[in-house]
């Protein structure tokens, strides 16, 4: 794309009322813009970014069996009312409206019910197990507070996945896979060997839900890890009892018995969040199957999100320098950020868009053929963070050659005069 | 896709509530399921061609300049009331509800207004515009009465583009290129030939705004279409003092009178409506841009709206028959409907799965891999509608021929056996 086309523009300043880093620098860098607090609009650099994410989680979900598909905004009260979920008391974030008739319905802020309701049409044999379904939707909620940027906000995008299976053991599997899956993502987006599987509270079935939790300052959450054991617990149920049973359940036969000091507390963002929810969802709504021998039984329900924007801002906050952000190579909007600083007699622009067009059959390119100074490309392109800038200059195209900078790792910085071949070698994964 | 995945099942009945024929095929087919009237979840056969379906609108979108972007549900009741659309009497389908302060909000319905304040940070010189700008957004509409399926649904999906001009005659320019993009949309999801650009009511700025209307039984509109001038007037606006307007602005210097008489009546969807809104909006929200002498001059905007959801309703009701769905092949869910006809040696079963590695290659397939009767794959084939059928059966095998039969067209229903290389032949574009 070229960057003239692009409306956006970047900004020395974030509003004043913005205090999260990662809203300031999605802002100032024009990938999103802020509607109110905790809901942000997504402009063609942050879709770009969102998209990208999406495309790791999809081919994680579909690894493991998922079907996509995706449900509504609009809820049923009846239906929340038979797990006791409709009530503000129990559900805090509810944003309600009524339609004309007076009927009152709900928007989305979770999607066990209506998906499990719906699963009384396709579930009736045990053949019809298990299922695994996952969709990429707009949660509402009414957050009471929203200060976070994109990491908490009262709408954004959310990965949700919910598994049905046939009995413990099944369902349990599907468990454990999932997290696998998970860690996968969080590994190809970069922050794997930050984020810890956390023991928290919650888990309508188990004792525990487990929470993924990635280290940023930026973060809301406190965790405690024991990196040894690889074994973090949220701040919340950091206890001798829940020390105690982790001991006992999680490092098997050797019952080995943990003392608080053998953990570092850490501030840490959470980004994803699985439960274990067994049967008891399936029975209050009523999805229930036939086995072998004709008895009914209630299906085991597992519940697993990531939240996209949130995954998103989590990313900002860990990978950001003073310049701006600093993209991992396989979510950034642009793989390169081709610069043309151009001269008057417009060899340049001749130069620099006979790369663009060679570049954009391998990669994804962001031309800035704007006629604008070089210091404000080059800060223009450290704020807005794509990993590989490539610079056509007058003296370059005396010389030959193209200069090459990498905006992260241990070449970050760097710059490197190049041949067209030896480019487009380096630019080959 | 192998169809023992897929969760959803076909069934022989629609819900008793559900009156119109395109939910009520789509929900048999297993591509949509009911929520609340006029409220629907797309499950994996119906998510994809939705997606087919924004494909094609995003590829005519892009030809045409447009950026895409997100933009929010969420919704301030203080921009809403510059422009007077917060209150219920001008706009009657606002969902609202209150944040936990107390403060006002809605749930997006159309997004001008919030696109156009946020242009505000993007547009100063003549130099920014113009900016044409789209989103595939979910729209939450609280309608009085949803009976048509998901032809007119209390949230569906909407791809809503915004043009923002320096003077009337660019804008015109692009509001004319709008119109030639989307009847190319109509054209390649194949209703061109019945879909006509309506004059009717509406437009701040002019005294008519352009429909899209699709010749079908199942829509809510009436039209009175002229077909040799290729004129259609909206029955709301079908009186004297249009038809003169018509025949002085339309035909040209010709300034031909036409009578009621020349026009015919038919029954019409919507699938498409633009608006040619002019400087109005941009002057109470605020968009100016400084022109090349320094005066300030408001923006130009037009409003271009297609109904994803509703155009896949459309399409169902025009393309289909007693036994189900016909769909156009660039928008069907898969291209090939692989069906084997599982023998109890197991050969079909072998040579099924082989041809299924060999096509998905090429094309999208669908492979029923189902354990169940020869009568019931061919009429849930039928009723889900995918364009090509493909049988493998021990009869075929024995001859070294494949069958193929088409759902829709010419050839629909003949049955024709064709060889391994001519199958593939057949199937290339």
């Amino acid at each position: 794309m070229k960057q003239s086309h692009l409306f956006t523009k970047t900004r020395k300043e974030a509003p004043a009322d913005e205090v999260s880093k990662n809203a300031q620098l999605l802002i100032r860098a024009g990938f999103i813009h802020k509607e109110m607090a905790g809901v942000y609009s997504f402009l063609p650099l942050g879709l770009r970014v969102i998209e990208n994410i999406e495309a790791i989680i999809r081919e994680e979900m579909d690894a493991i069996g998922g079907e996509e598909l995706i449900m509504t905004a609009l809820q049923r009260k009846e239906l929340w009312e038979k797990t006791d979920r409709w009530n503000d008391k129990n559900v805090d974030v509810w944003f309600k409206s009524k339609l004309k008739n007076d009927t009152d319905i709900g928007f989305g802020w979770s999607h066990e019910e209506p998906i499990t309701d719906m699963m009384r049409d396709y579930v009736s044999s045990f053949r019809d197990l298990p299922i695994y379904v996952y969709q990429f939707q707009t949660k509402l909620r009414n957050e009471l507070r929203a200060k976070s940027g994109i990491m908490r906000g009262r709408e954004f995008i959310m990965k949700d996945m919910y598994s049905y299976s046939l009995d413990e053991k099944s369902h349990q599997d599907f468990y454990d896979r999932a997290i696998k899956a998970y860690m996968n993502v969080f590994k190809r987006v970069g922050i794997g060997a930050d984020t810890f599987i956390t023991f928290a509270s919650g888990g309508a079935f188990t004792q525990f839900s487990h929470e993924f939790q990635t280290i940023t300052d930026g973060g809301e959450d406190s965790i405690y890890i024991n990196r040894e054991n690889n074994i973090a617990v949220n701040e919340e149920v950091f206890n001798e009892e829940t020390l105690e049973k982790i001991g006992n359940d999680v490092i098997g036969n050797d019952h080995r018995k943990f003392k608080k000091e053998d953990f570092d507390k850490v501030t840490t963002a959470e980004v994803g969040n699985i439960f274990n929810i067994g049967t008891k969802k399936c029975e209050q709504l009523g999805l229930f199957y036939t086995d072998s021998e004709g008895k009914k039984i209630p299906v085991w329900l597992g519940s697993y999100g990531i939240g996209i924007t949130r995954l998103m801002g989590v990313i900002v906050e860990k990978f950001s320098d003073k310049d701006g952000i600093v993209w991992p190579e396989c979510i950034a909007p642009f793989q390169v950020h081709l610069i043309g600083l151009l001269d008057k007699e417009g060899k340049v622009k001749v130069a620099a868009e006979a790369l663009y067009e060679k570049l954009t059959k391998n990669v994804e390119v962001l031309y800035d053929d704007r006629d604008v100074r070089a210091g404000e490309k080059f800060a223009d392109s450290d704020l807005m963070g794509i990993p590989v800038r490539v610079i056509v200059s007058e003296k370059n195209i005396a010389e030959g050659v193209f200069e090459i900078k990498y905006r992260q790792g241990g070449k970050s910085g760097e710059v490197k005069k190049v041949s067209e071949v030896d480019l487009f070698k380096m630019l080959e994964k």
